[in-house]
Order: structure tokens, then sequence, then C-alpha cells
């Protein structure tokens, strides 16, 4: 009898969706990637459009939007939280671990275990925003991996921008690439990490600038790899659905979003990104509440 | 003695500054023309580093925005308040004149009054961000003013970008420069209005894109008229001082500047922008706090 309530409590735990937070959409490519990765699972997505980009922001409120957006998602019920904006991984991981109770994935140690199992211990590149960068969350993270790796940081403002405007394949994005990538193109990297989500967007230009051989770490990708494992380990993984023939669609009625400013917006990007806009899309609040209020 | 009280109460409402509140550091471009229009003038510049950019935002969002940017600076003792920011005049004014008891100055009207003056009663053109652009505040201004004038408007989101990372002379930013104005230097304009705080900033490559005999509309050189005539007309301006010989310089100890984040990269953008960083420089929240609160 215990162990049916067990089983009965962990089937709905195991039910919940993953949450996944970004400053704005941006995050779409970790969720693209999760929702290949993991068909079976649903996801609620919040992107805080209201305050983005944070990339140009400081360590403080870095991490007061951070854990207003962890808490709001975690008071809509999910086993696991994703934290798929680069700069927030960088700068407010421990502040969002605090704030929640549920185990909380960034984008940060993923891609830096992906870069080092991919860069043949030559050097690795890490692009991203300017907070990114002066945080040096990927330098720690990669030497805590492999103490002899040496990182060249960049950062890249302006690739949001152009990725946001869907100019990723004009010859301005490749100019810009151009210019922000000519010294790690000289300096025989073996792996670049595109260290912001908006990055992957803009792959074509950026391999073709720092060189086509140079392997491009999508922390995405390595983020859907250590969420999956993570999921397996804890026994967190959602049930197959008895019509799980049927392909689930990105943006699907299943996965839930929630941005804090501008959804038409927002989807237009989304379709740019995803090729579909959400389903299911609905303007939030989430800051103005103390630790204790109910979203 | 009554009269005695009255100047003695003018004299100190007059010695008040000018607030100005821009999104981030783009409104340093009127706060730059002010400056130059009006040496005795002293100013308290605020700037929403915390949350900008507004021109990717909704309405009700730069309304709150705004009103409590409007509020910090009247909180603060000003005279007079010049709402720098595009976006925020566009869509906020008659919010913003709710929140607060002084006068308040937009740049929407000043530029749209210099763009009819210019134009010689050909079509006028108009570059913003997309918020300032959907809400057509110019196109209405415009018309209010010269009913038979043709406006045509252009989003031109990356030219922010563009100018705050100190891109402006670069080839990237001639050919997004050119390829946002194409349409608009076909159009046989009178006049082009800057319509957003970055964008004088990146006049070189504008006047090459749009035609070099083009009249380029200036915000911030407008508004310093409209904020010169309303100090004569109201009887505000500030009394010379005695040591007024000395010459001003921009950011100096006088003008007091606040952001609510990341002061640093202010400081930093601030010295591109012009030539100087603030001499007082503090960083301050805005937000949070309801109407009956003192800041």
């Amino acid at each position: 009898m215990k162990s049916e309530i067990r089983n009965s409590k962990s089937a709905i735990r195991n039910s919940l969706p993953i949450g996944i937070f970004d400053s704005g959409v941006g995050g779409l490519t970790v969720y693209r990637a999760l929702h290949e990765r993991l068909p079976d699972e649903h996801f609620v997505y919040l992107g805080d459009t209201a305050r983005v980009p944070y990339g140009t922001k400081s360590l403080a409120t870095v991490e007061r939007y951070a854990t207003e957006n962890a808490r709001f998602l975690e008071s809509h019920g999910i086993k696991l939280l994703v934290v798929a904006c680069n700069t927030a991984s960088a700068l407010a991981l421990p502040a969002i671990r605090d704030a929640v109770s549920v185990d909380v994935v960034g984008v940060i140690h993923p891609g830096a275990r992906a870069a080092v199992e991919s860069s043949n211990g030559k050097r690795i590149g890490v692009i991203g925003t300017e907070a990114t960068v002066q945080s040096e969350a990927y330098r720690r993270s990669i030497s805590s991996l492999d103490p002899a790796a040496v990182v060249i940081e960049r950062a890249c403002p302006l690739f949001v921008s152009l990725a946001e405007e869907g100019w990723a394949e004009t010859e301005v994005a490749r100019s810009v690439a151009e210019h922000y990538l000519r010294d790690l193109r000289k300096s025989d990297l073996g792996a670049l990490v595109l260290g912001c989500t908006h990055y992957p967007i803009l792959r074509g230009v950026i391999s073709d600038a720092v060189g086509r051989d140079i392997p491009l770490i999508d922390s995405g990708d390595a983020t859907a790899d250590e969420v999956q494992s993570l999921l397996e380990i804890r026994g967190l993984s959602r049930p197959r659905a008895p019509n799980a023939d049927r392909v689930r669609l990105v943006c699907d009625d299943l996965d839930h979003f929630y941005v804090t400013d501008a959804a038409q917006r927002f989807a237009k990007v989304a379709e740019r990104f995803l090729g579909a806009a959400p389903t299911v899309l609905e303007a939030v609040e989430v800051w103005g509440h103390d630790e204790l209020r109910t979203y």
C-alpha cells in the first residue's frame, strides 16, 4: 500500500513539465534541443521579455531577475528547472538554487564539458554576452574539468540583434562575425562554445568566420544531454503516453509559453527561430511579489 | 514683502535642475544638446539601464517604466522634465503628465515641428525603434502641424547596438544603414527625423545612406529649442551664476547622473558618446515603490 502511494506520487511528479527560462526568445534554441531529445516530456517556458537583455546588466540585477523567473516557474509545478540563458547561468546559478527546491540545470557546465570533450586538448574559444564573458564562468567551468585547458573569451553583443532581426544569413552578419572572430580564427582552436542562446541561429556565418573545421558547441544540445542523464538518474522521466506514436511538434499545445511582455513580438521571433509560433502563449508578471506570495 | 517672498521662492525654484530621463544611455545626446544650448542650467539625468531597451516592449510596460522614472526625478527636485527617450515620448507622455506635477517635454513634438519646418512640403522620413514606429506618434504629430504632410516611417532596431558598440563609422554600420534606408533614399524626402536618441551617433552613415542633401532632424537639438522657449515663457531660467564666465564642461560635477544598473558600462558608453564620463554617477532603484512612497 505504502509503495503504491509512493508510485502514484512519483507518477504525478514525473508527469510535471520541465521548466525553462531565458531572458527572452534566445532560450527557444535550448527548448528545441530538449524537445527533440525528450519527445515524451512537456515543457513550460518563460521568456522575460520585459527585462531582456540580461547580457549588459549587473550581477545583482541578473540575480534578482533570474530568481523571480525561477520562483514563477516553480509555482506553476515543474519537476526540473533549466536556466537556458547563458548570462543567468553564468551569474546567478547559486542564487537560483537557493530560491527553488527543484534541481536546476544551467547551460554553462554542459557547454564547458562538451567543449573539453571536442577540443582534443587544443585551445577553447568562448563567445557570449558582455556579462557572460566578464563573469569568466566558462573559463572556471572548463578549468575545473581540464586544468590545462587554455580558454579565449570574446564578447559579441551585436549577434543578439542580428539573430532577432532575422539577419542570420546576410552580408552584414558575415562582416560582424568576421570582425568579432578575427583573433579567434588565428588561435588554432579545438572548439568554439556558442555561449549565448541566440548564437546557434548565426551558426553558418560564425562557422565561416572562425573556420569550418572548428567544432561549434551549442549549449542547447549539451544541456539536453545533461537533462536526459539527470532525468534517468533521478527516475524523473515522464512515462510514455499511450498515444506516443504521434509526432510531437515544437510549440504544440502540450508546451506552455509565458512572456513578461510583448507576446506578439515573441511569437514572431519564435516563428523565425523554430518555424512555428507557440500554440499556448500568455503574458504574465513575475516581479514585485515577495517570496511568500504565490503567483 | 509678499513680492520678496515670491521672488525668493521663484529663485529657489529656478535654481532647480532640469530632469532628463531615458531608457539608457541614448538620451545623453539630448543632454548634450540641452547642455550646449542652456549653459547656465543644471541637469539631473536618469538612465533606466536595468530595463533598457524600451523600443521592443509593450505600451503598458513602457508606461510603467516611464512613470516610475518620472516620479524618481520629481522626488529629487526638478523644475522641468525632459523625456529624452523617443519610445517613452511616443507611448507614455499622457501617463507621465498624470504622474508628475512639473511640465513635461517629450522629444516627438519638437522633432516633428523641426521636420515640418525643414521639409519644404516634401515627404518626411522617420526612423526609430519598433515601438516608436508602431505607435505612429511622429505621423500624428506631423499631421497635426501639417495635415498634408506625407510621412514614411521605418524601424531600424540594429542602429542602437551599433551605436553602443562604438561601431558608428564602420563598414558594418554603413551596410546596415544602406539596407534600412534603401527605400527612403528613393522617396525624395524633404527631411529625415532621427527618431531615436542613439541615431545621432550614426549621423555620418545615415546621411550617406539616405542622401547627403537630406536634412537630418536630431530630436535633441529640436527639444533644446523647445525647452529654451518654455523656460523663457514660464520665467523658469536659472539666474546666471557670478562665475558664469567659466566654461561648463559636459558631465561636470554640477550635473548629476543616475542609472538603475551597470554604472560602469554607462560611464564607458557615455565617454564614447560625449567624450567625457559623468563626474557624479550613482546607481539607484526606481521601481517597486507605490505612488505615495518617497524615493
